[in-house]
């Protein structure tokens, strides 16, 4: 299950030495079609990596042949000249394909502030584009990762069609997106303007509602691409639930791998008067760095919960909020709730529930906790 | 220098017995007059501590004889029970004061959740009230410490007149203040409201502009007591300088104190369009936990802050910012300017310019890096 599982897509993944690690870093994924129909979402960063300057007006005719995806490099804040190296990147990989460049999307990620090293990038065009095949899905996955420390792929198998995905993510994680490359694949036939709102309904319930850490990339792209060579017209609600089931199985991978997490946690707000109070509520908590260190230490700490709770807007009546963790509500009425050392803390999965008593509606925030690993990670990054 | 320089103040410090540690848990202050003009500012967190709302209608008519301060419990999500205990603690001191408990006001710090031991609280209240003295402001100091490893007290003198303070707070410190209990006193002759203008004024540029880890606290209190002793009327610029000196050298020593920081960081916002767009950029930068890792690391990793000031609504061309650290300008429009490996960062104190050339306004954050030490400090905080 990969971005090759669809019909009608070839991949590859190779090292072309942009890693110091000398591990892979270089991704190309073709669309042979009949069709070309392609959507995308990009990070909401007012900075903005050239490479995303690049597709989003590659994404305007809904067209998208190829996608070639470094990593080892963000070429992020690098001026004119990272673009003018994203184009070229485009230019050359086109030639390589007998396509038009500005039907190459091109994805980054990596360091920001540094211009990639051309020549090597360049010669690694040339040898994705020979390996290209249909199998080579996995290791166009294993080509995108950083600090990831498994690739992540996902499949969804519907009555002659089929959805497939690949993502790199593992810091930098926050709505919208994240430090985040995502491609989809699917060999649906559909339109254009159902692709474009199936893919924008899938990441809105999933990459956007995963915040490892409150940061947001200048990098963040997903892209879909649909072959249509299955020839099946799929429905576009079919295309959604099926886009977001994928999606869905991505991001959940991004959090169980997010930089030095040894927790992964889901903050369930439920009685919310609105799914965006909900929002508020459940994306301030996965923000709160008291909260994340408390549970990094298997500590049912639930004040920091109620204290972050309390620095939002949302319509709740701060003197009844209850709050459970792991199935014990430790919390009633905003007060002391049944006994704290009840709660057991020493496995992976945290599920926290705050219920607002303020409504019907509900949302649920990804997030995982604060450790030592975590700012290991990120203090050693670039040095 | 502290609480008790200006005349007219009497305080002590006590180990009522509230800390597991044995150490100093209880403070009082007393205001002995002539006058008992007071003014305060309080958390804008919406859950807040019984303590925050007993003080705010102590404060509703200007006048405070006296303020009891305990660490060892924040007395917050405590219900109806924990508003009964703040009443009560109030009611003991005015007792032995022989004063009104309408006019003493509390402040709690510690964890949240838990109900005081009032039995041992209300003993305390008796011995901190039979020890209090003209110089017994640095013990009063010392009793309101939480994970504080010094206790900070700071003073002002002017013509025949002065300023004194105390503070405790280490982590949650953000906007609008820390969690965060400041006493300050003076003996200048003032009006109810010029000292309420003036603590507005000194708060907005000090407590409010140190962000240590984003986490607002339920207990938040700064309170200015004047006495009037000095039977010198002080105008209102006056008294706002001298309360935004003593306030500032406080700030300084919340941040400098900060959960296991490695580094103390100034955000320099210039050129900003409006003060309003530098602090956003500002408190978004002192808020990236990228950033701040980086910064632990002793890495200019400058492009975790142009990532950071582009989640922003702020006035500026993402295209043209420059960066600073220490004097190295590592950033030019945005993109690569001087050698990143000319940064020293093996200092304590680490200075971040960053220019937004769009306009004439400016504003500094003040926070600190994110270390293994504030993890561990927070996730075995409870336990």
């Amino acid at each position: 299950m990969s971005v090759t599982t669809p019909t009608g897509f070839r991949a590859a993944g190779i090292t072309a030495g942009l890693k110091a690690s000398g591990r892979p870093d270089l991704a190309l994924v073709v669309n042979d079609g009949p069709d070309r129909c392609a959507a995308a979402v990009f990070t909401t960063n007012r900075v903005q990596a050239a490479p995303v300057i690049w597709s989003r007006q590659v994404l305007a005719d809904q067209r998208v042949d190829a996608v070639i995806l470094n990593s080892g490099g963000a070429n992020a804040c690098t001026g004119p000249q990272g673009f003018q190296d994203t184009h070229k990147t485009a230019e050359v990989v086109a030639e390589l394909l007998g396509i038009s460049a500005g039907d190459v999307a091109v994805c980054s990620t990596g360091m920001i502030g540094e211009l990639l090293p051309m020549d090597t990038l360049l010669a690694g065009c040339a040898q994705v584009a020979g390996e290209l095949s249909g199998d080579g899905g996995p290791a166009a996955a294993e080509a995108i990762m950083t600090t990831d420390t498994v690739a992540k792929t996902a499949a969804y198998s519907g009555p002659g069609w089929s959805v497939g995905g690949m993502a790199k993510g593992a810091g930098m994680l926050a709505p919208a997106l994240a430090t985040m490359l995502v491609v989809l694949t699917t060999d649906a036939q559909v339109a254009p303007a159902d692709l474009d709102a199936a893919l924008r309904a899938a990441t809105a319930k999933t990459f956007d509602r995963i915040d490892s850490d409150g940061c947001m990339s200048t990098n963040d792209t997903v892209i879909a691409l649909a072959s249509g060579a299955s020839a099946v017209p799929v429905a576009p609600a079919d295309l959604e639930a099926a886009l977001t089931e994928v999606c869905a199985d991505l991001a959940l991978q991004l959090i169980r791998d997010a930089e030095g997490a040894a927790h992964d946690i889901r903050i369930e707000i439920d009685s919310a008067a609105t799914e965006s109070d909900a929002l508020e509520v459940g994306r301030a908590i996965a923000r709160s760095n008291l909260f994340k260190c408390a549970i990094f230490g298997n500590d049912p700490n639930w004040g920091r919960i109620l204290a972050a709770a309390g620095t939002t807007s949302a319509a709740f009546d701060p003197a009844t909020i209850d709050v459970s963790i792991n199935g014990v509500i430790v919390c009633r009425d905003s007060g002391v709730g049944d006994d704290r050392a009840l709660v057991d803390l020493t496995g992976r999965d945290v599920h926290i529930v705050v219920d607002l008593k303020a409504g019907e509606e509900s949302a649920t925030i990804w997030t995982n906790d604060l450790t030592h690993d975590y700012v290991h990670e990120n203090s050693a990054y670039s040095t």
